[in-house]
């Protein structure tokens, strides 16, 4: 180490290498960007400096390892991805039947070539031990499930429970949130996820597969250098593989890609679009290969579409959209009261048992119902489907009479709401995508069989004039956009929505009705319930994420928004020794401290983490704890003062006081600044923090 | 006019209104984002201070007055798509007949009802004298279109030459181009694309219609208060008209979304996201309610596609996207040195003839082949099908013999890529999508019937393996695949231009593939050629466009990027007069002159437009010529001196002569900024503007 560095630049702007600048990031501190896009130019410059053989191999290895990264998160995604389809396939599967030929196949392996196939032997065999048995194993498996995933999360890997979309979203926003991307979560989330989804829990995997493809960023990272030493680096990565999780969740690489982009990254230049389509078209490869249905298609609702609408269609089109709208504000409202009750009240010692009862109640409802008794995804896919398309006519959703489907079909959705509001939250690995597009696609389906209906009853009937005879209704259409209307209820995801449906169900002709619904369910809900569920989230614990959009207030100007000097402990540049410091870092709690001469000129910014390293390396490094510090270029050659330049932001921001608000906001929007100085004339006159602008606008 | 104002407040910080700051923008200058945002808060504080029944109808006003300007733009612009797609319809048929219920009739509408179509003639009646009246007509009226869209362009509105969506990312960017959006440009665009269409000139409507949906914002935003005054909101609603523009011209609503997003906007928030969605859904609606082609399709080429593709197609697609990325660096190469030599010689003076040239020799050419004589879009439609799908089996495509129509396809690409190179460019109306895409498409096509030739020949060949017999090769997708690469090489677009080959085509499963050629096709064209030919012509053109990408150079300060105070004119705050700033003024060519004390401590910043206003408004308004002026708050109430606070910037941003370039690149960028003071404890070091960070990175 070189702390004691002499400076013997005696220049008009000295050359100091801010990029050398010590920082140290503590758990849920925020990242310095400016800092690490400095490094990463120096660490670029740095390999084309290198001549001869070593460098030669260094700029090819510069060159590549960006893309090999990239290949390497997409595959591995793709893998993980192909992983959790077959096992939980294999474990949902376990609880209605089992295989002659191995315990080890499913259903659809199990049934591989054969037309009836006998070899699969159901518990359930409609004698009256039977459906007892069938009862049992089903709700047994589901609870055994569902706790094993529980006691999971709790004893290795907290990180893992929940969406951990709000939590993506605040460490692309710039924060450190340690472990929650580590080795651990990752496998504690992904055998976790798989056994939640075969429980028959009321939960999705698209959330939780954006978190799988963070961590697996996060951890591959760390084998080159251009992601290792930094952060910023590093979440341009995570926004990619936030595409890649979405990718192959949904089979949607250009929905993942704009999920990304509009819902997940903070900052989301370009370049990092095109790595984000990159991975998601690598990841979706993969899980292609790994063909996990053995469809040839990427996820298991796939569908494709392809009628017009007609005109007669728009009103009902509209109410989808306003139901959808008015359901994500129930939604979030009434689950926001049961995680905050669960919080307060004794459940919050009792995760596990919580979970079981959660989990047996579901089971033993679901079991009554054919519909839901087969997990969410193939609900949303089966009411996805046209009924010609429809294999085994699932449980009479085509045949049985309209009065019967549409009540079972709205019972379904109330209840499917109800489980989910009580299950998004528990400690098991959960994602809302699914669940939700099941409510809005049971919805939907039943108002679309009333039209039917109606359609049938009066196929004369002015109002369908439009539809030119035949086939006029297509209930699977309305479950299309219900599911979208519902989901954008949620949400509030607008572009990545559309074309997530898009990707899905290939309907092309739909996508105005589509579009129009997602307007509308949007404008609902901004209007009546205001953030999105994870918005909501990232609120209710709390997390410091600061916005991208400017908040309007009255008329304010820096001063208005600063910690006054007066409330200040700053360090004096003249006669500090690290026992001051080491007193002032006692004595105060405050997360940085500017340095200021005895005019109150700002010579510069020290973090409190900074602080505490340099107090610590030279307590522990030299025998000069009463040496004296400097914290600006000494022009002396034989000084024995400490020089702490480098732990220090010696160029920090600085505003004038009367700089208008909106300037501030963007100031730390758009360039991720964790402070500003206030200062006239060089003068410190305060300070303006993210939380000060936090506690001033939210 | 109060600017004689005395200032009475004496607080620590005065509570100065900067956004009461007048500014001045010249053509060719930059707008101030803060500023703008600033007043916007101001504006929506002013209305909810108004109480009783005006201030409940100013509030419902402004609560409407966005949706009800997004929505009449989506209209018009739908509205104007619809009639350019009808009157260019009529005239290219106009070219090859007529109808004899009425010369007004278009060939569609002639045949409205009737299988065999008598009442249409052809001039070209396969007669000898017929096939040469037919000849003449059809190149007579083509170089008449031409000629007459050439005089519309010269005599009345310059800027409504080529594809204008360079100028439009200037615009968006922060630019000021007076008239380029104004009503005449937008009529003289409007009927000079109309004309060069029909002319069949290797040109395309999509660019153009960027810019017409940008002229329609722009004009109509004038009707509103939110906009009238508001260069920055104005901004905001020409994004959402860039993705209204893509959405009519291609039916592509939601790539409309992307377009401007990746491609155009400069600042794309989520809430301008949101606004491009909803009026690209609006313009889409109204054009599919005119239904200008009768087809219930939004566009002449919408196809369906529903077939997969196979594991031997793979090497194709990269040998496609690596052909679409190589032909637009060589389109790119040669369309700037046609450009360049056209500006250098003799031809910039004769704009109307270069195009009748050029319009001749396109419809000779064009005549003697059936493929290039219906028009590009028409070209594009055809090869996009597949062969079953194909009316009248389009001279013969699917029917010939595989040697001649490979043959004469490869000639048309090539015919048509020369023609695009000469004709992107003069001065008419001019897109280069569609043209890009028909190269593409004519040789992904030719490439797709050597497959479907060598499978015809060798069908248990090992490498078609993969496919499971019947039907294999569709060249039909191969040309989707190859228009993609193409477009994606000559416009460097990524996951806009998927999504718009998405909307266009519903090739659901070709999703993959077409990500993996554009992927290709980007980064050969990246590699070999650098910038996208919008970025180019920007280049060329010298706009002031600060690339949203950070540049990285060599190690470098504020201090190094600054133009040193000693090489500036400053304004001292002491013992000016009206005469002595005009002295100032007139003397000096300067953009701006910092405001400085006699100790150089910096005050504000007076741009140069803003001084010759003030200076104007104070010599024509009173007699005080020679009164003081002051820059900074007075405390004495009976001062005569003149109060030119209000014309300055008075906290500009400033940053410490240290701070390295990327921070101050990142200001720029990010902020928007237009000059940045470099200063030490106040005092002034010099200035970085936005033109020395330009000079500096390019």
């Amino acid at each position: 180490m070189t702390n004691l560095s002499i400076n013997t630049n005696v220049p008009n702007y000295p050359s100091f290498k801010s990029s050398k600048r010590r920082i140290i990031y503590n758990d849920f501190s925020t990242i310095d960007w400016t800092l690490d896009s400095q490094k990463e130019r120096e660490r670029q410059q740095e390999i084309k400096k290198l001549t001869g053989y070593s460098g030669f191999i260094s700029q090819l290895f510069e060159m590549c390892q960006e893309s090999f990264i990239i290949i390497l998160v997409g595959c591995i995604t793709g893998l993980f991805a192909g992983f959790i389809d077959i096992t939980e396939g294999w474990l949902s599967n376990m609880r209605e039947g089992y295989c002659r030929e191995g315990f080890y196949l499913n259903k659809q392996f199990c049934c591989w070539l054969e037309s009836d196939c006998t070899d699969w032997v159901e518990y359930n065999d409609s004698s009256f031990l039977g459906t007892i048995f069938g009862f049992l194993v089903y709700c047994i498996l589901g609870l055994l499930f569902a706790v094993v995933a529980a006691i999971l999360v709790k004893e290795y890997a907290k990180y893992a429970a929940g969406s951990g979309i709000p939590e993506v979203k605040t460490i692309l926003g710039g924060f450190i949130i340690h472990r929650f991307l580590g080795f651990r979560t990752l496998i504690v989330k992904c055998l976790g996820l798989v056994l939640s989804v075969a429980s028959g829990l009321s939960v999705g995997k698209e959330g939780p597969s954006v978190h799988l493809a963070c961590c697996i960023a996060n951890i591959t990272s760390r084998l080159v250098p251009k992601y290792k030493g930094n952060q910023a680096n590093r979440r341009e990565l995570m926004s990619a593989a936030c595409a890649a999780g979405v990718s192959v969740a949904f089979g949607a690489p250009i929905g993942g890609v704009l999920f990304s982009l509009e819902e997940v990254s903070y900052y989301f230049p370009h370049k990092t679009m095109w790595k984000s389509f990159f991975m998601a078209m690598i990841a979706a490869i993969t899980l292609q290969i790994i063909n996990p249905f053995r469809t040839h298609k990427l996820v298991l609702f796939q569908v494709e579409l392809n009628r017009d609408w007609f005109g007669f269609e728009l009103p009902i089109f509209i109410l989808l959209g306003v139901l959808g709208g008015l359901y994500g504000v129930l939604f979030i409202k009434m689950n926001l009261k049961v995680i905050k009750y669960r919080r307060t009240s004794w459940i919050s010692n009792h995760p596990i048992a919580e979970v079981a009862c959660i989990a047996l109640v579901t089971a033993i409802i679901s079991y009554q119902f054919n519909f839901l008794s087969g997990g969410t995804a193939e609900l949303v896919a089966n009411l996805f489907r046209e009924c010609k398309e429809i294999e085994g006519d699932f449980h009479g959703l085509c045949s049985n009479s309209y009065a019967q489907n549409i009540f079972l079909l709205l019972l379904v959705a109330v209840l499917k709401a109800v489980f989910t509001i009580f299950t998004f939250g528990i400690k098991v690995p959960a994602g809302i995508f699914i669940p939700s597009m099941a409510v809005g696609a049971t919805v939907g389906r039943a108002i679309g069989m009333v039209i039917q209906a109606i359609y049938d009853a009066f196929p004369n009937f002015w109002v369908f004039a439009s539809c030119p005879g035949g086939e006029c209704v297509t209930p699977g259409t309305y479950a299309i956009i219900g599911a979208a209307a519902a989901l954008g209820g949620v949400t509030r995801m607008t572009v990545s929505l559309v074309v997530i449906m898009f990707e899905l169900t290939g309907a092309l002709s739909y996508v105005l009705p589509i579009m129009m619904t997602v307007v509308i369910a949007k404008w609902i809900g901004d209007t009546y319930g205001g953030e999105s569920i994870y918005d909501a989230l990232i609120h209710l614990n709390g997390y410091p994420f600061l916005s991208s959009e400017l908040k309007r207030g009255k008329a304010a100007t820096a001063a208005d928004l600063m910690t006054s000097v007066e409330d200040l402990v700053c360090i004096q540049s003249e006669g500090q020794t690290i026992q001051s410091l080491d007193t002032i870092y006692r004595e105060n709690r405050y997360k940085g401290f500017p340095v200021v001469t005895a005019d109150n000129l700002i010579i510069g910014y020290f973090g409190r983490a900074e602080l505490l390293s340099s107090i610590q390396t030279f307590t522990q490094a030299t025998q000069t704890q009463s040496n004296a510090i400097h914290f600006q270029p000494s022009f002396s050659l034989f000084d024995d003062s400490i020089d702490f330049q480098s732990w220090m932001d010696t160029t920090p921001m600085m505003v004038h006081p009367q700089m208008m608000q909106e300037t501030v906001q963007e100031l730390f929007i758009k360039m991720g600044l964790r402070y500003v100085l206030v200062a006239r004339n060089g003068v410190l006159k305060g300070i303006i923090t993210k939380k000060d602008l936090l506690r001033h606008f939210n």
